[in-house]
């Protein structure tokens, strides 16, 4: 762990204790500070990884991150989300030339987080997907840097050429909109995490 | 901790164990098992909470959830985030009034996600900014539960009604768009998670 990684979770572990504190016995009855300081350090560890090493992510693993997307919230509770998991070196090569900044290059597996417009009949609803495989997929991130692999947000929708590549590739059909592309492996060398706490952006009681 | 939550709790501890053996030793030289299984466990005992007790959140506690929200991952590193942070009664009233779907009656803070259209100069890549400011929602409500708090994210944007309503209680800018609107405080009474697994939307290597 590099020092400036090593800083920003002591400082957050610092944070989550002076919280427990002030913040009353339902803290600790809960959870305790163990488990806030390890996931609240999770947070803020996790980082964008675009190169792996080869050794592959195993089938018991895929399962748990996909059981953590599919945790997260979502709108009159309709999971609009499907998943194709992609780990076939042939495939992540086919991804790879429709989508150019996809970092599937020594990636051994990859996650396409879909939208499932058939889930809805009601048309303002139905723009909630976004917001829901958003949610799943900041779950799969966290999930998968909490298992020690790395991995990265690769945008697809609503890039249209990247729609139609993906779509192509992996067979979708016309209902399902490929949001993203979670491209991972385990990590080959160490990240540093971006520092982007800005308290210029936060305002209180209103603007 | 009811017995259901025990349960999903505890097959996901073994899940993880699992991953931990078969996914090589890296697994175990980061974050250890604890450290993954906290976080896994954080990820799928979270939901949606709207009664909450009169304890207040501390102001280190909503910093803690801000720089959580902050280290989620945004395209191009553009950062389009902005947040309210409400805890005066009359304003989470004001709040409730304009979006009755807010759950705010026993509230004490809400923090208003926003999207900053002027942190953009490209049509596509402003579309973005629904799942980068999911991306910090999701961050937030994983870090407000491993804290003791429960919380539920309310949609407020694309529906046009609840963004003109919220817009003018916060007196927010042409340029700030409010995605949502998070409720929390201290959880009056216990919770039960929803289990969403479904194998069934799940493919493997294409459709």
């Amino acid at each position: 762990m590099k020092l400036k990684n090593l800083f920003i979770a002591s400082a957050m572990l610092f944070a989550v204790l002076m919280a427990a504190c002030t913040g009353g016995g339902e803290t600790a009855d809960r959870a305790g500070v163990d488990e806030s300081s390890a996931v609240i350090n999770n947070i803020m560890t996790r980082t964008s990884v675009r190169r792996f090493t080869s050794q592959p992510v195993s089938p018991d693993t895929i399962e748990i991150l996909l059981k953590a997307g599919m945790a997260a919230p979502t709108a009159k509770n309709i999971r609009p989300w499907s998943f194709v998991v992609v780990t076939e070196r042939a495939v992540l090569d086919s991804l790879q030339a429709v989508h150019p900044y996809s970092n599937l290059a020594t990636a051994t597996a990859a996650i396409i987080v879909c939208g499932d417009m058939q889930k809805y009949d009601d048309d303002i609803l139905r723009q909630y997907w976004i917001q829901d495989c958003s949610a799943a997929t900041e779950n799969i991130l966290l999930a998968a840097h909490s298992l020690g692999l790395g991995a990265v947000w690769c945008g697809v929708y609503p890039g249209q050429e990247r729609v139609a590549g993906v779509r192509k590739v992996l067979s979708l059909p016309g209902n399902i909109i490929p949001l993203n592309l979670i491209t991972m492996g385990y990590p080959d060398g160490e990240q540093t995490p971006k520092d982007k706490w800005n308290p210029e952006v936060v305002h209180y009681q209103k603007w």
